[in-house]
């Protein structure tokens, strides 16, 4: 089916640009009657027509020459603010090989694409079918990127002072930098964007997502996005399943039934589930973590082979565009490109970065006893006069918080940006690794502090029960209507008569309407709240038992709200291969661990344990060391379970090491 | 000058054996006048001159028709119950590039072996300078390993019944059971060897150990151990220097100067160090641990560049001879060999072994519950009765308990081993990994579990003292004396007869006669030794802060004596090529993180701790929160310091990309 839809649309595409302006190609296997448009470049409006023609010639230049080697499209005339580029076969599959993706051969194994070896693979004079589109896509920015000023020079129709380019100077950079591009996007298929809609958030699949469609359309990020949200929630079962249970079957358990019944949520006085369902819930939380995190690494391995990444080779291809340093040759590739130690980028992080990212930290929390101190003295003085005006003074520390927060947070954002772009990383991965580690710990820590606060400085177990409840229920309500219903109306009803209008017009401008969407936030947002979902349930949920059932229920509109989301609302983002979700199964593996020391502590706390030692005469010092060695122990058998469970198949582990064996063989017989 | 030795050695070693006797090679790069003896087999003394026939015709053959294509000698003459053997150029240089070797290419670069290549490599036609005696040993080895019998066949001269080969089935181990071949090891070179030892543990290299020719000689593993010890030897010095700056300079420190002196070791009513002097040992112990493992890790990568093993293929090459599984092909290599699901030993280790292992410990438990129950008792009743016959009793308990221990470890050991076995690990280091895991765990259970109980159980902290200190002196006394007295005494005055008896016999008799010194016991007891003596340091110093001062000095006579030992009193071991020290810097590393757990603890103890707290009007369950919340940010800032820094230097890191990227880019190419 997929396969029908890339070649239907191809069709439907080529007509809205006339095939005859597309870059006249020489080489034999990359002549095609039709090209297929893929990326966007929106020029400045006044650009200068010499400019246009140089970029164009710059991105139909063979490599070379200094070139991208990618066909370029003038759109409707050549003065027009509009590049569009496609690229042609031998471009793709050289870029192919470069980015180490695997393809399928002919024996039906996936294969580390070899563009030597090329008419071995299966579909390789298809490149529609070859690559998926977010490939070829990935491809055309890489090149886009990759083009460097061959010597200084100026460009052409760029008044002299700023226009002037420094030999190796990133070329799409500088030009961003001056304003003359504006934009440069991959374009919707609107023919394949309808299937996958159709199959994604419509009601008839409403078990299970379309991935491969998915991931052949939008990508790899993209994908391993929804299969996570996937995997996630269909593990949210067990422990939904086990506090339906404990609420509703066996309410007050182990002997002491006293108040507790069905009716839930919001009463200030319930103590919460007995000390026997407080304990299997601490416990099950614990090993369900760990299973979670163990079996999301064996499905991301087996997805990664599916979708050819296992064997990625961003190391050995060209730095990211942002990377600068000293002009040396590579010791690795021996490529003539900058060259920065890693010593220095370690030195960076250890000793500026991380400081600072405690500092911020540290902001946090005091933010916070700020906001207690200051509403401690406000309830005094209150409390004192009485009067309207301190009535009034009531809300001053919560607002001033508010604004703290918000004006912190917005430092730090940029703080955070600027010193992960300091750090000057070599692989994209690995500067999208660092940024997200940073902004992840301060929303984490801003989401948390007054938690942790009520938790374990407080110890007021009714307060953490009912402001956990009422966060959950309250971000649900409110995730919810921004996430679907906004973006539904929105949709549905204020662009409709702008699209209608749209149909009479040229099919150019249909490719010129994408821009008018805005550019797709990235998954930060998305990934954020899922972290702080599972940080609720884990940290948090024996305090309160319906968390995973409100999380289950949340979760299966959420991907339906984020498809259509994805689909519907925004520009098409590009999307790098990846072999898994990076820095996030981290942030998830951290935060289990985190749980056993939270779980131990509540269970602590609560009131039935304390009750309990009481009875039975134990000192409150003896209770304590006594949690310490049971927190050990769970983390020493969470960390054998995890030891214990392979991170990937076995069969996943046989193809991997099929790979590697094949080119330690390859190696061997190369200087035959 | 180890390429002079190596030379001058081949020369002295070939009077022994008259070349003539030696199989004539056919290969013309294989010929060469001189055939250096490496690795002898003791057959029985009643072997039928058939069958070592039949043996030496199998171990001559060329791998095609199932032989080992070595190089035999039937010793003295055609009955005798020895086979020298030695190996021709073409498998030394096949078995060098399955084992993945790096050698020295002509660039000076240390490159994967590749034998299509092999003219571009250093020393390529000298086998005793590419590779190391140690190294053409151990291809011996593993050459004669992988005999196995092409078809079900009886030995020839062997009685029906036990001599039937089953077809695959293993010949060297087929012949050890049945008792025809009694012993295989490699032969000491005695110039080579009279020149390393005069550098190694002569006066005049007191500050070096030469670990090169030790690697060369000797080979990886006992290289391997060497460098370790010399790394931690020096290592000891910053810990060595705060204990004595603590002992004698600062004497009760933190105004609290009472009894302290410099007096030292068995005051019983000595309290210790002082606060401050407590809390910088224990931080200083945490960071230093950190350190110590990290920079060996930097150090071990650069030692495995330097020997070449960065890049060893054990997955690839043949399983180990003790391997079973049903006959299949090898989904990775496409070898014919025996196949056994991983997820099967995964469940055979997780379900069986570990429980096991764990009943074990739990039985180690016991008995010293027990012990100390006995000894009640007994205290008991000799105050009631006072007699001499109750007095007698007294002893009971605690040779109970040495009995109990002594058979435990005896069952533990072969259980240990059998289960290893039974999990049928398919290369020989994982299989070494997990057996010296099992036996490990055992003997630091056994060792600690007196010290933890008077720690954490007892908190008597004088007794802690008194017993850490009487270990470590009483310890260092037997090893010093049974490791370098004992073995000296028996060198020089014992043996010394029998060598001058020696000197007016035949040759041969001196390859004979290294049969008459006992098999080389292996490094375990090096290492564990080690091991404990970290643990006394790490977990317990702050309580004796002279630890590291004894151990220092132990160990400067370690070195010394361990190196004797290897080279005069044992026969020479076989020795593979490895790139760590495998199972043991994971053990290093786990204790690291222990002794946070326990410096916390025993901080918390410390009766000026105690005092302090009195005097501040602390609670204990405030100061027990306090010291939970050191112990989880001292953990987590180790956890950060390990990450910080590199495993492995960025030169070595280069190299091992460059060997990534060269295969990868073989592959690319291969297919052309």
């Amino acid at each position: 089916m997929t396969s029908l839809g890339d070649k239907g649309s191809v069709q439907t595409q080529t007509k809205v640009l006339s095939q005859g302006c597309w870059t006249q190609v020489s080489c034999p296997c990359c002549v095609s009657e039709q090209v297929e448009p893929l990326v966007y470049i929106k020029l400045s409006n006044n650009i200068e027509p010499v400019t246009k023609r140089w970029l164009i010639s710059l991105i139909e230049a063979s490599k070379r020459h200094g070139g991208a080697a990618l066909l370029a499209h003038p759109g409707e005339d050549e003065c027009g603010d509009v590049i569009v580029v496609s690229a042609p076969r031998c471009t793709l599959l050289k870029a192919t090989e470069d980015l180490g993706l695997c393809k399928k051969y002919r024996n039906e194994e996936m294969v580390a694409f070899a563009y030597h070896d090329r008419d071995n693979f299966s579909n390789v004079d298809d490149m529609q079918e070859f690559l998926t589109l977010a490939e070829r896509q990935y491809i055309v920015k890489i090149e886009l990127d990759s083009l460097q000023a061959q010597k200084k020079q100026r460009i052409p129709g760029v008044p002299d002072a700023p226009g002037v380019l420094e030999a190796w100077e990133n070329i799409c950079q500088k030009l961003e930098r001056l304003g003359v591009i504006k934009d440069i996007f991959p374009l919707h298929d609107q023919q394949r964007l309808n299937d996958l809609g159709r199959s994604w958030y419509s009601k008839k699949q409403i078990w299970r997502q379309p991935l491969d469609a998915i991931h052949s359309y939008f990508g790899g990020t993209v994908a391993f996005y929804f299969s996570f949200l996937d995997f996630y929630t269909w593990a949210l079962v067990p422990p939904a399943f086990l506090g339906l249970v404990l609420t509703f079957l066996l309410p007050g358990g182990g002997g002491v039934v006293k108040e507790q019944a069905g009716e839930g949520v919001m009463e200030e006085d319930n103590d919460g589930p007995s000390v026997s369902g407080h304990m299997v819930q601490a416990v099950f939380s614990m090993l369900w973590s760990t299973l979670f995190i163990e079996l999301w690494k064996r499905r991301s391995s087996s997805l990664s082979h599916r979708w050819g990444t296992l064997n990625l080779a961003e190391r050995f291809s060209e730095p990211r565009p942002g990377f600068h340093g000293t002009l040396g040759f590579n010791p690795v590739t021996g490529r003539l490109e900058p060259l920065f130690p890693e010593w220095q980028r370690q030195l960076r992080v250890g000793l500026v970065s991380l400081p600072l990212v405690g500092l911020f930290l540290g902001l946090v929390v005091l933010g916070m006893t700020g906001f207690y101190h200051g509403e401690a003295l406000v309830q005094g003085f209150h409390q004192d006069s009485g009067s309207l005006f301190s009535g009034a003074l009531l809300y001053l520390p919560s607002m001033a918080h508010i604004v703290y927060t918000n004006m912190l947070g917005n430092v730090y954002h940029t703080v955070a940006m600027q010193l992960t772009e300091w750090e000057n990383h070599r692989e994209e991965s690995s500067f999208q690794n660092q940024h997200t580690t940073k902004v992840l710990l301060f929303t984490f820590f801003n989401n948390f502090a007054v938690l942790f606060h009520i938790a374990f400085y407080k110890q007021d177990l009714p307060l953490l029960r009912k402001r956990l409840a009422s966060l959950l229920i309250w971000n649900q309500l409110v995730n919810q209507f921004t996430e679907v219903v906004v973006p539904f109306i929105v949709d549905r009803f204020l662009s409709a008569p702008h699209k209608k209008e749209q149909e009479d017009n040229l099919e150019v401008d249909k490719l010129r309407a994408q821009r008018s969407l805005p550019p797709f936030p990235g998954l930060f947002a998305e990934y954020i709240e899922l972290l702080l979902q599972f940080g609720y349930l884990s940290l948090f949920s024996c305090v309160y038992p319906l968390t995973a059932v409100l999380l289950l229920l949340n979760n299966i509109t959420e991907i339906r709200g984020d498809g259509y989301k994805i689909c519907k609302l925004f520009r098409k983002p590009f999307s790098a291969p990846v072999s898994n979700i990076g820095v996030w199964q981290t942030a998830f593996e951290v935060l289990g661990f985190a749980s056993v020391m939270s779980n131990c502590w509540l269970l602590l706390l609560s009131p039935r344990v304390q009750e309990f030692c009481l009875e039975g005469g134990i000192s409150g010092k003896n209770i304590i060391l006594f949690a310490i060695l049971v927190e050990h122990v769970l983390i020493l058998v969470k960390m054998i379970l995890a030891f214990m469970i392979p991170d990937e198949p076995d069969w996943v582990r046989i193809k991997r090491e099929q790979i590697e064996f094949n080119s330690m063989q390859a190696l061997g017989q190369q200087k035959l």
